[in-house]
């Protein structure tokens, strides 16, 4: 019988459930050409249900031309199943191109040692969830629907929502850059805008500068599009400006790519006075910056350090890539690009090629979150909770981790770099089977090559776990230590 | 005095303007280091605003480290204005490559004739607005709110919104696709579905089939990635099987790109004989098929057409795009792919380097709407609505066009090919003068050559402008076809 197969569940309207049986069982054949159903009345008691339900099912079938009932003889199934065709086989991984290839095998997520339930994790570098005042958010959230409706519903525009456009752009003024002949692109976060960029202006074969180390995807980026990445020694302020300047000269790159507050992973914050060496040696030879402003937001420094696109002007040599979402809410992806008008212009024809536009939804609720003034009381209360965190972090790591040098000045990670050579990676092999992770240093350096050094993401970790994972952390290189002895 | 530039307004809290308004001052140089500020009680009467808004303002100026109080003497600025530095000029012009430059080239929003206010647009193939269902939607945002919270703010899976990806599934099974061994990757929509299909599987100078006309999208991305584009041309049934397999021979192509329901522009419907043939040729040809399912919802006729993807059983060599928010809600980007799964492995992994995921705030509540029944409950409103709209459209176009042929079989436009091949581009610029505007053939063709062909959009244009439009468009032929003679 038809419907002995079938329970309903109460997730769903019944009509649905209905129907959706009926088309299954003629798709696979169950139900024949000109098989009579029950009729509406029969099948609610069958199955429990009211009629209505059932007549609003066959209705559907018979707009979809399933079935079709015939007043006082009953209702009858119109169509044959498909038969079934001889299926094609296509060998997809032998057409798989290299920037498919790199991406795959670069994808550190389908990589790494898995998560297990009880686990002490310094993996994540993204803000606590706990914090997010989901309150204020709602309320954007109810804000941006009430004054927009279906305009959040219909086609946007690829270069963003205008109102939130015009507030990046007086956010940048703040922090003193000139925006005169510059124009804003939002993007799907930092991602998206580095992605946009690097499509547009580079190809396979060409030269870009930035740290050593630096952003694990930024790097999966540039090596999926062949570009060949130069990585620039930093010390405790920064860039090292010697080293610069040698490789400007030697490599003569395209772009130079610059995390300046909070690097990511040595979490180091170059200061003003090194932003302008920087920056004058970008000039000198005429290599555009693309500014990461990662974490810009949290830092804690007693006079505010402003980012390097404020030194250049009214001139365009500095790309500004933005995203508060990385300290606010990581899942909202919306970043932006603030550049020379021109390249902006281009970059939004990409942009609508890519994705059309990012969500109108996400977008409105974020602009009336940021208008509301929820995100300065925001800001306000997590860099306080962060503080703390990292200086417990710094306490314990002082107390129990044996190693040659420890970078980052707040934000939510600090890194480390382990004595005589010890292998991060063998270290995180330990500290698995003891339930601790953390991200091993290799993935920040374009070679890939072993490394002494690893990143230790606090954001999320509470503060007996901070103790306990620095702990176990810390028996695990003693151990290495005494191997290596 | 530093406040006398300063109107507070009531659209952001008084506390942000006054803070922005002193960040401002010192940037410009019109506040410098050790100016003496205003105290609180002056200020807060200066402004005529509650002294507790100057204090907060203060307070989060002091925190920032640009200015401190000290006590019994009054509040000093800090710190200095950042020196002008010496700005540089890139010229990006040079450095765009020819993807970027093609993709701003092709993009028909920054070239086509501006809409003016009260003109008649046949343009857009977008659903009209007002049939939105808008509180069901919202109500789908609050339960998406309600049972995800937090969750949607933070970061999500490349893959898309689990129970969203179900859903899918369970749609693509009712369509009869045999979904063993095959995966769903939710996507910005068509357009990024079918960008990163391409970015990982095709190199510059492969060779793509596509119906003779197709989606100017689909052409712009293929285009700017150098594919050499063979298009086959239709008949009324839709491909010809003749000329396909010609081309498949002659091009060993690497994909096919078909849109059988619904081609756009031409709206023609392929049935299942003949998508059966075409399925058959791309088979014995072992070339994979792109399967665009564009607007196969709105489908009227009385037996449903199954996608090609039904086809092919448990083989992996059809590659489905879906995407419901083209009759839907444009401006939720969300689509799919449904295909093999190694490839769906490596597509997620490209869509992670490209926009981490897609907005989980949009999945979730498109997800509940979904599931709530709205969906079945708005295509049965919006196919009556627009199958009238079609039939109005049909009349017109017989009354007043004189023409070649005219194919589309309903969903929300119809194509035109002229007499006498006149050219549409005329025939636009001649009715831009008449406050008519629609969108001519040449952008459907890969060689853009000027065409003979338009297409009549209709979802949004009201009964009244459908009538006066094509009189306009009637009299223009006219008027071209007396000077031909």
């Amino acid at each position: 019988m038809i419907f002995s197969t079938l329970t309903i569940n109460n997730n769903e309207p019944i009509y649905i459930q209905i129907q959706r049986h009926i088309e299954e069982s003629v798709a696979r054949g169950d139900l024949k050409k000109n098989s009579k159903l029950p009729s509406t009345r029969e099948a609610s008691k069958i199955l429990n249900i009211s009629r209505n339900s059932v007549i609003s099912a066959y209705e559907e079938l018979e707009i979809k031309g399933i079935i079709a009932t015939k007043r006082g003889v009953g209702t009858f199934v119109l169509i044959e199943r498909q038969p079934s065709y001889e299926s094609y086989h296509i060998d997809f991984s032998s057409m798989i191109n290299s920037y498919g290839q790199t991406l795959r095998t670069k994808d550190i997520i389908k990589g790494e040692l898995p998560f297990k339930k009880g686990m002490i994790s310094f993996k994540s570098i993204a803000p606590e969830p706990s914090l997010f005042n989901l309150d204020d958010f709602k309320r954007s959230l109810l804000d941006a629907w009430t004054y927009e409706e279906a305009n959040l519903l219909n086609y946007g525009y690829a270069k963003g929502y205008a109102p939130l456009i015009d507030y990046f752009m007086e956010y940048m003024k703040e922090k003193s850059v000139d925006t005169t002949n510059k124009d804003l692109l939002i993007t799907n976060g930092f991602t998206e805008a580095f992605d946009i960029i690097l499509s547009a202006l580079t190809k396979s074969g060409d030269y870009i500068l930035c740290e050593k180390p630096t952003h694990n995807t930024a790097l999966k980026i540039m090596e999926a599009y062949g570009i060949n990445i130069v990585q620039v020694d930093m010390d405790k302020d920064g860039l090292n400006p010697e080293a610069l300047e040698e490789a400007l000269k030697k490599y003569r790159p395209k772009f130079g790519y610059l995390i300046p507050s909070y690097n990511n992973p040595t979490g180091i914050v170059t200061k003003t006075q090194r932003r302008k060496e920087i920056y004058d040696l970008f000039r000198a030879y005429s290599v555009p910056i693309i500014e990461d402003g990662f974490n810009e937001e949290l830092l804690y420094s007693s006079s505010p350090t402003l980012p390097i696109a404020s030194l250049c002007g009214t001139g365009n040599g500095v790309i500004y890539i933005g995203s508060l979402s990385k300290i606010l809410f990581p899942g909202l992806r919306i970043g932006w690009i603030l550049g020379d008008k021109d390249l902006i212009d281009i970059l939004e024809s990409v942009k609508r090629s890519r994705t059309i536009h990012s969500s109108f939804l996400d977008q409105s609720a974020f602009y009336y979150y940021l208008k509301s003034g929820a995100f300065n009381r925001y800001v306000k209360t997590v860099r306080k909770y962060y503080r703390d965190k990292y200086n417990l972090v710094m306490k314990m790591v002082d107390k129990y981790l044996p190693y040659e040098y420890v970078t980052g000045e707040g934000g939510l990670h600090i890194f480390i770099k382990l004595k005589y050579n010890l292998n991060a990676r063998e270290l995180l092999n330990l500290c698995f089977n003891d339930g601790v992770i953390f991200m091993e240093g290799s993935i920040f350096y374009a070679d890939n090559a072993p490394s002494d050094t690893f990143r230790i993401g606090f954001g999320r970790v509470s503060d007996d776990d901070i103790e306990t994972g620095i702990k176990i952390i810390g028996k695990n290189i003693k151990k290495l230590l005494k191997e290596k002895r």
